[in-house]
């Protein structure tokens, strides 16, 4: 393998391709980027069994391609170089004993090079019918459920973001069993068979992080076992996670007993500063009284002292609601709303909690009370 | 105590006495600040044993003033509390029971007080002939010797930067015992009796956090056992460090046997590259080879891979120097110099080499060498 390349180009693609390697992995050929040159033009792949990722720089962008040729080298290494080396043209070349050879006029670092056959293959094919959305829609879908999801690996399943297809509807779930986070949208065109999958939220959260437009489109190939986007001149492999997503279609409810409507950031303040007198350790439990155009959120913790926020509501009827949930939950599902007001659905103090948009079904923040004596 | 004040007014200075607290102390009234409500205005106290802060906010500053009094209140709380209340006036009195009243129009806090006794006396007074600086000045002594404090506390003297006043010479010195950053600063007024004090270092940098305009004077206040600055309107007190400093005059050399001046940002970038191929675990330790007009900078890490870096250079005479050397160490020095070029100083390849400016002596970086076999 011989070639010359811009540092900048040569950089844009490895932060692509370092993404692709956990610095926690154990086994060294993981730790690697494999370079492919074809008479195409430059392959970078990088896999930690988990994601793979294969970034393509087309020829026209490289200076030049002497040899063709396959190298397998430590990605954190010639991601630190090539990202402090001058912005000129980089010279990369095999040499003899299996070593990397990268040069620029002042400068001259000799890597040792892993076994090309050792690096594991990764079969990136298309699928017949992928699904095609923007990059937007598919990061807002990322940003508005995945803090809903657990962190604990004690049920691996709801560690993933749920997306379940049928027809053009695709619904995205998340739930971490005291809160569910669902976004409803529309595809272009039907999908034949139903899908439904679960993928791991840490991939996805690694995936829109590479968006550069977010006008661009990405398609989205699943399959049984892993799901392909493409986008861009970029492949991102994502395992998919075993088993079954628990069905949560039962747990929206269809009526509500009290309706309030209020100012976005008026309640989100108010819940902000009463969460400051509460305690993690019991889930930051706040208070939520509605009283006629007035809701009363208080909180105390006894050996500080005690806080009451008041916020103007509009109610649909005449029940009032005394209710306590975790102030951290409300607040992470206020911040997905797009709009100046929110609607507040309850029927009563045991059961779940709405939080959406008023007039908007396509995203639903559903919280579970906590009960208090 | 009762007062109204602006919340941007009293939060301004509640970032200010919120440094004067130690998050990891377990004595709680260390963890309070004390507001002093008097005809001339609020004083907010705090203290961690080490370090002291008293703020100042004149009555013109205050809406109203009612009430004269002293609370001692939770830091943490009362800084979070007007942190997040709009910018509105916060209206603050003593209720019952000893507790603090917070309150805007729609938020209510009451927090536990402490009892004002209990909160420790500060000696704040004035010395006879306190040495002025500008704020500038004195950050610039910070950055350009700090980082070569010691971070072990087996010599806890070597934890400070030590200030050796001799008429209106003030010499800064920091040193971990293998590198050594020493500012030499003219003062305006000769001092009548030599000084010669060590002031911890993270103090210093909590100092210099604390300034706004940098073209303001700063008063140093020394005593036997402590140090108090004065600043527009806040007083910082810090602890000294007991013991007396190495005498570290005699470690500098006054003559070298090779000179070697090059551009500064040339030799920085090809010694951050070559530390690339360097273990912490061995000091970063990189190769450094002067031949004519160019020095070769190498490194290597058998298991990965070696650099060799080219740097065109200045020299004064015919020597040459081959010597070892901390990347690390010889970066820190680099940064803090403000020229174009840097000067080299060496005598041979296990004597201090000198990094500094060329024509100038205010500021003298030094390094141990390396004895690589």
């Amino acid at each position: 393998m011989k070639l010359k390349i811009k540092q900048n180009i040569l950089m844009e693609h490895l932060n692509y391709a370092i993404k692709g390697i956990s610095s926690k992995n154990l086994i060294p050929i993981l730790n690697c980027i494999k370079f492919e040159l074809t008479e195409h033009g430059l392959y970078l792949i990088s896999t930690d069994n988990d994601i793979a990722i294969k970034t393509f720089i087309d020829k026209k962008e490289i200076d030049t391609i002497d040899i063709l040729g396959e190298v397998v080298i430590s990605g954190k290494y010639i991601y630190d170089i090539v990202r402090k080396l001058p912005n000129t043209i980089i010279n990369i070349e095999e040499a003899v004993d299996s070593r990397l050879y990268i040069y620029t006029e002042n400068s001259s670092f000799y890597l040792n090079c892993n076994l090309v056959s050792d690096f594991p293959q990764i079969d990136l094919e298309d699928h017949k019918n992928p699904i095609i959305l923007t990059q937007k829609v598919l990061k807002t879908i990322y940003l508005q459920t995945a803090f809903a999801t657990s962190t604990q690996e004690t049920r691996p399943i709801l560690t993933g973001i749920n997306f379940k297809i049928n027809g053009n509807i695709m619904e995205c779930t998340a739930t971490d069993s005291y809160r569910l986070a669902k976004k409803t949208i529309k595809i272009e065109e039907n999908v034949i068979e139903d899908i439904n999958v679960t993928i791991p939220t840490k991939n996805i959260g690694e995936l829109v992080k590479m968006f550069i437009n977010e006008e661009d489109q990405i398609e989205l190939h699943i399959f049984n076992n892993k799901i392909i986007f493409k986008f861009n001149n970029i492949i991102m492999l994502s395992s998919l996670i075993n088993g079954t997503y628990p069905d949560t279609s039962k747990l929206i409810p269809s009526e509500f007993l009290i309706h309030i409507q209020t100012k976005l950031n008026d309640i989100y303040s108010a819940i902000d500063r009463a969460s400051l007198l509460t305690n993690e350790s019991e889930k930051n439990t706040i208070r939520f009284q509605s009283k006629d155009n007035e809701v009363v959120i208080s909180s105390n913790i006894p050996e500080i002292g005690n806080v009451e926020e008041k916020v103007c509501i509009t109610k649909e009827n005449g029940e009032d609601i005394n209710i306590s949930f975790s102030s951290k939950y409300m607040m992470e599902a206020l911040k997905t709303l797009e709009t100046e007001e929110v609607t507040l659905l309850f029927n009563s103090e045991i059961k779940p909690i709405i939080v959406k948009s008023p007039n908007n079904d396509q995203l639903i923040q559903l919280i579970l009370p906590i009960k208090t004596y």
